[in-house]
């Protein structure tokens, strides 16, 4: 893609150095040739595309204002609902389901805004996963080195992005979905609060932990997507009436006196010494020293599993009994596992919740943002099932979600920033804050941003 | 008791016919002389009672306002904490405990309105029952029939007010424990809304529905202790910042316009005659002749039921599994139960609780009030473990909540009004409003109420 991101290109369409219709034709044409290799696309939505682009240049050539992102292409990860199109979510059982009736509130806006969808992307079945080795739609790979996974569960929302075939797109995150990905992809990946974005048209995994989010390739446009989307939605009854507080405006602020700190303990351990050092190269970058000790981490990642799986297993209950074959094993055998979960298990993992949430409360008293690796390695291998680290033989799968689930289990909005240390494959590193400063993040991103090496 | 009410005594304690000493003196008389036999109190509270009464007294001399419900004994249920005495929970297992470090909030409030605590009252184990047939403090036995039950699990509190011990009492209500030994009983019953009233220092028992409630032998005193008690309390998260809405001066606006209905299918079965019929008189004096359908109310109870247990069981979950021989055998199996109920059970009662409540938005656009049966029959004997009703016999103890864990399941506020057909023991009539509508209960009841034979 030759525009380093979506404002970028939107620019140059709107002062008309290209047209709408030219990015919209040259992007399906470059997913045409390369969907194969890269299996990022399960959907390609190609007539309504060039239509909307076709329109965007129309309003842009009579002087229209036509959106702050107008005729940029996008992608959504497969779980939102697309009117007329059957919302898979990565299964096969979906596939008998009617198309959907409308689009999800988060494509509503982004189209208001200009934006123009181009098709639907890859991701575990059901979102249960990190890495979009989806046994019906085949596995999508890393567009860094094709013999490693993209990440997931939004594997194919970050690989469109981080292989240039769309400058955005959307995900979705429970336990990491869009954080994860986004590091082994080496794009931005930002979960915004739980509640304070719409999850209206999204198909839920776990509705407690459930959040939507986004990919891109610049801080502002994270910023301009986020600001696009968010707001009440009557439609989800979680999507919180904060009142809207827009980033973009705030991104140029600085972040003179903001305290941060680099988590350690649980956050320092069971991580290869590189995904650490990406956070050291943030910290330095920033002239950060401080520490904060989150206590009881390892007890929230359980906690957010057994939240997870009982949420889930209940969620398809009828068709895990009734056809399980059905099912990609991967997550049958997690979902099975959920519906065997006892509720007092579940309650006490709620409690716990509320527990954990209060600690948070004395550690937003002494920092405002907490710095942690995204993941604890680099994309492992496509079909790698273990990992050797620190000495130490453990299961590839769950244990790339270590950093990630015990922040979104408190609803905390993260943003997983790239970075690349000295191999050729990328790395993540998680800026935190408290609920509701979304803001913050993204300053302390603008701010680091031009520092990062690019990749 | 000589004065009808706690408004009456309280009146005529500030006009100095009588003296808060002498009326606390009288009632922990009466207490001790009558406990034996009518086994409602497990704390009786003396000295401290009587200094309260002395200062009051001392207040009124004075010429100081000395609260609206100065001098007026009552009494909780064992589960309030009490400062300086361990709080039971109707348990064996609680004794161990240490003294309470203050009183809960529903008792500072009443004691700011000068009422005079004299006690502790008998209840099910942990609130787990609709009987109060407590194996570690013994039966509290009816007082129209001591060979009956009082109803559970605030027994003890609906009890003391029936024998005229005190004019009004706290007590607990998740799936029916006020509503239920209050029309056992013959006396007003009241469940507010969910979490309208602070729980603060209550034992909890199944968080996501327990209430506190109270008892009283007229709607104004019901008003007036709701009144009292009612408004935001930081220390109880569930409790709501609804604006303070006074009830006792609403009680005169009569109900002109209000459109009140009996619920029919579920509410009119499972149930003696005599029940159905004390629910026809209401609605026969209100002049209601209109039918209300709920749909699925089983599946309610059902629900209901699941929540109960499986939170429960997790609240006991440490002593069930390391001291279960120390657990009342009626609530031990319950419990035990519960603690191996599958999480997705636990989950779809909560999901079927949304529609549940949704199915009621359209029935509170048809209707403003709902009447229905207390209980399916008058107070069982004591021990009686089963009943024939429409020619089937069932379990008394479970059935005991048939009419009234539907409606607390959603958290609607209930008042349960006292009637007396032609037996000579009491029954109970539900007046059902939407959330946060207590106001119009009261008018309705007590428009009502001068109708209603007295005991």
């Amino acid at each position: 893609m030759q525009y380093p991101d979506a404002i970028a290109l939107a620019n140059a369409i709107r002062n008309r150095e290209t047209t709408a219709e030219a990015v919209v034709k040259n992007t399906l044409e470059q997913i045409n040739q390369q969907n194969e290799r890269l299996n990022c696309f399960t959907t390609v939505i190609a007539d309504e595309a060039i239509a909307s682009a076709v329109q965007i240049d129309r309003a842009i050539a009579r002087g229209k204002e036509p959106g702050i992102l107008a005729g940029v292409p996008f992608a959504v990860k497969n779980l939102f609902n697309i009117q007329g199109i059957t919302t898979l979510a990565g299964s096969k059982i979906e596939r008998e389901k009617p198309p959907a009736r409308e689009d999800a509130t988060a494509i509503k806006r982004l189209k208001e805004a200009g934006a123009v969808l181009v098709g639907a992307l890859n991701m575990d079945e059901y979102a249960y996963g990190f890495v979009t080795e989806n046994s019906h739609y085949r596995a999508t790979p890393n567009p860094h080195d094709l013999t490693r996974i993209a990440g997931g569960s939004s594997g194919g929302s970050a690989a469109a992005v981080a292989a240039g075939l769309v400058p955005f797109s959307l995900g979705s995150d429970t336990n990491g979905s869009v954080r994860v990905p986004a590091a082994l992809c080496g794009v931005y990946g930002f979960k915004p609060t739980y509640g304070r974005l719409s999850r209206a048209g999204a198909f839920l995994f776990s509705s407690s932990l459930d959040c939507i989010g986004h990919f891109a390739r610049s801080v502002r446009d994270i910023a301009t997507i986020f600001d696009i989307v968010q707001g009440e939605d009557s439609k989800d009854p979680v999507c919180t009436q904060k009142p809207a507080q827009l980033c973009l405006p705030e991104l140029d602020r600085g972040i003179e006196g903001v305290k941060i700190a680099v988590a350690d303990d649980y956050f320092a351990e069971g991580a290869e010494p590189e995904a650490l050092a990406a956070v050291e190269t943030v910290a330095e970058l920033l002239g950060v020293t401080a520490r904060v000790t989150i206590p009881e981490t390892d007890r929230a990642k359980a906690a957010a599993y057994i939240i997870t799986a009982a949420e889930g297993a209940n969620w398809h209950l009828p068709n895990l009994r009734s056809r399980p074959q059905d099912f990609d094993p991967a997550t049958r055998g997690r979902f099975l596992a959920g519906a065997l979960i006892p509720a007092t298990w579940y309650l006490q993992a709620q409690r716990f919740r509320r527990w954990y949430r209060q600690q948070f409360q004395s550690i937003w008293q002494q920092v405002d943002i907490i710095l942690a690796p995204t993941t604890p390695c680099v994309a492992p291998l496509l079909g790698q099932e273990k990992i050797i680290i620190a000495g130490e033989e453990i299961l590839v799968r769950p244990h790339l979600g270590r950093f990630t689930q015990p922040l979104s289990f408190i609803g905390l909005p993260v943003l997983s920033i790239p970075l690349k240390l000295s191999q050729r494959l990328p790395l993540g590193v998680q800026i935190i804050a408290p609920p509701y400063q979304e803001s913050l993040i993204l300053r302390v991103a603008a701010t680091i941003e031009p520092k990062l090496p690019s990749f």
